[in-house]
């Protein structure tokens, strides 16, 4: 979606932990567990940097409930942690095949994005946006609770195939 | 949307608090601050009977957070108080005209519910399919967490006009 958008998109894989980040938009595709390792071995690359959480902190061996303090989201605790950098969360409404197809069940796909810094906000929006899939500002970073809330619903009905994988929670404006 | 399905509707207002319950699924269509004060005057007479929960324990003066403790929610607080009823949560994705409309953006409008009585879920699902509109199971009374964060969201991103107040999330299945 974002190489369809125009962005230079480069994937950095397990075991690249001396990779050089050029990116000025970094995307936490992994699961949460990994996300300290990860702020640890880039940390001062990721400084100053966007860097876009969509973790699922959930325990999948249960499905029971969300692993991060009730208060907090995964994306709070990786903007509590150095570098000191834009933390956005973002996708969690999204299943995979509602970005490849842009659309759920017909309804165009749209990305919420959470986070407290607007020029951040604005960039994966319009990179977004260019690829093809809305995206809608969600407010403030603390609104992340909220959206891992919904993506851990939206994954528990899946789970249980009362939705499908390519279903979900469309947004309607 | 009871009414039209046939089930025999009765409306309970505020000064009413002699009135007789005699149906049996009660729907808590009150600002969260009042429940207390409901299941005070009503108590025993709720007991044994299907109470919905579709309350948003939010502060509206600022909207920055629910009001219910972070691990917790109304419906589990509402469940914890006497009488024993059997708790659900529900309506927390369906805005009242999405209800009214039977549709969402062109989808038709689905109820989730949570709870932990399998039997009183199915007579909500049941009285709210009748009415001409979907309704899912969505996981036991720990569910309703989640359905107040997306209620909450939905509420925020009504009041900051970036979505309708006839749109919000449609679930996709």
């Amino acid at each position: 979606m974002f190489a369809a958008g125009g962005s230079d998109v480069a994937n950095v894989t397990r075991g690249q932990r001396e990779a050089t980040i050029s990116g000025h938009i970094v995307v936490l595709a992994v699961p949460y567990p990994e996300v300290d390792g990860i702020l640890t071995a880039f940390g001062a690359q990721l400084a100053g940097k966007t860097v876009v959480d969509i973790t699922n902190p959930l325990d999948f061996s249960t499905f029971v409930s969300l692993v991060v303090p009730a208060a907090e989201s995964a994306a709070s605790h990786i903007q509590a942690k150095p570098p000191e950098s834009h933390v956005l969360k973002a996708f969690k409404t999204t299943f995979a095949a509602t970005l490849v197809n842009r659309q759920v069940g017909g309804v165009p796909t749209t990305v919420l994005v959470a986070g407290d810094d607007a020029d951040a906000k604005t960039s994966l929006i319009d990179a977004i946006t260019v690829g093809g899939v809305s995206a809608l500002d969600a407010g403030a970073l603390s609104r992340a609770r909220e959206l891992e809330a919904i993506g851990f619903l939206q994954l528990t009905l899946a789970v249980s195939e009362k939705i499908g994988w390519n279903g979900g929670f469309a947004v309607i404006r």
